[in-house]
């Protein structure tokens, strides 16, 4: 069963000095999981041309998905368009659909600061339909995404539908044997079932177990599978439960 | 004056599927800017060991500093220490000192699951101090910090005054005109004072301002100058406050 991935790219000074706390990756990464979508990495980068387009060019080849948020404003600091063109190694064009949709808003005399929101990379699919008073641009399989969170949202739902992948299934065990003890028997059931991932999560404020272990794949039955191996692999005097 | 970089890379498959939500990143973002490092970059990736070696090695030649979050524990999803020596070309060696102290924790028949908590990077340093129980490893520029949030701050705050530069200087004005108005004026200033790094902020949200414009820099003198620029180019009676 192939694994839709996906790539999260902040882009914002705010984010990585600390006056605003990013929402998007946060709100995306529950959105991506539910769809099915395996999100492998996210960056928070500044606003700066060249570290964008660096970002997002080696995203795009490595993913399936990429989804930018933020820098699409009319200041000097937005240069996300920009950035994600120059990934493509597309030129910036203006958009007639975008810019007859800014002059039937502010009217036909709307200054340039207005009509900057109408360069789109080359060839950007106008995404989300008329669900959307703006669209998302789409380039190549990036989709580019507003900083504000409430865009952020209202945007990637007109859209996510097309994302859709067949679902996650996952399993957990808790545990009083401690990481050290049971690191062996994890070591030889993720080797012999390397179509799970496997994850161990330590717990020191829970007095009801140790650690938390995770069973996660695209197929119910190799997820059973692999539980059903951890089980006999483990102290069952020592088991807290399933879930 | 000279800007010291960091950059933070959060490894966990945990954070990319939404089982946990980061914390450590954020804790770092604010005490980064309080120390007077600019944090240039955060990336989140899975347990696996070429995509950290890759992130690493990338994040340690471009910043002064790197911190890495999770992936030290003794299962086999835990593959950092292994990462950061193949980011930076080392073996990984048994720390006799640290073997030493497991020894003295565990007794002297301690298994190999427990052993390999001494395994570190050929040449690292055991960072820290006396004020903590289990040393931090540093290799290179390379500061290796455990995923559990509240291991992560306390060895974070063991080491951190070693990190200590020149503080960010920061204003902010809060106006009433919009951004695209702003724009012009804004682009004219940042290209003046291109030593000040200014970000533009729009807010749907309060009624006593419609965009949040930051200035900070490492010298004071720059920031005053910058702002005293902007004011004047601004409308001065959509004004709501400077900060």
């Amino acid at each position: 069963m192939p694994k839709r991935t996906a790539a999260i790219v902040v882009i914002g000074n705010e984010i990585l000095n600390g006056r605003s706390e990013d929402q998007n990756a946060r709100f995306l990464i529950g959105e991506l999981y539910e769809l099915g979508v395996s999100l492998r990495r996210i960056v928070v980068i500044p606003d700066v041309l060249d570290e964008i387009a660096a970002s997002v060019r080696e995203c795009s080849e490595k993913f399936d998905y990429v989804f930018t948020s933020g820098g699409v404003g009319p200041t000097h600091d937005d240069v996300t368009i920009e950035g994600v063109a120059l990934a493509l190694g597309r030129n910036v064009v203006r958009s007639s659909k975008l810019e007859a949709m800014i002059k039937g808003y502010f009217g036909p005399d709307a200054d340039e600061a207005r009509l900057r929101m109408a360069d789109v990379p080359e060839d950007a699919e106008l995404a989300g339909g008329s669900n959307l008073k703006w669209p998302v641009l789409a380039a190549s399989n990036v989709f580019i995404l507003p900083g504000v969170p409430e865009l952020f949202r209202s945007k990637f739902e007109a859209i996510k539908e097309r994302f859709r992948a067949e679902p996650f299934f996952s399993r957990a065990v808790f545990t009083r044997e401690d990481e050290f003890d049971l690191a062996p028997a994890l070591r030889r059931v993720a080797a012999e079932h390397a179509e799970v991932e496997i994850g161990s999560y330590p717990n020191f404020q829970s007095s009801e177990y140790k650690v938390k272990i995770t069973l996660e794949s695209k197929e119910q039955a190799a997820v059973d599978r692999a539980l059903a191996a951890l089980l006999t692999s483990l102290d069952s005097s020592m088991l807290a439960r399933t879930e």
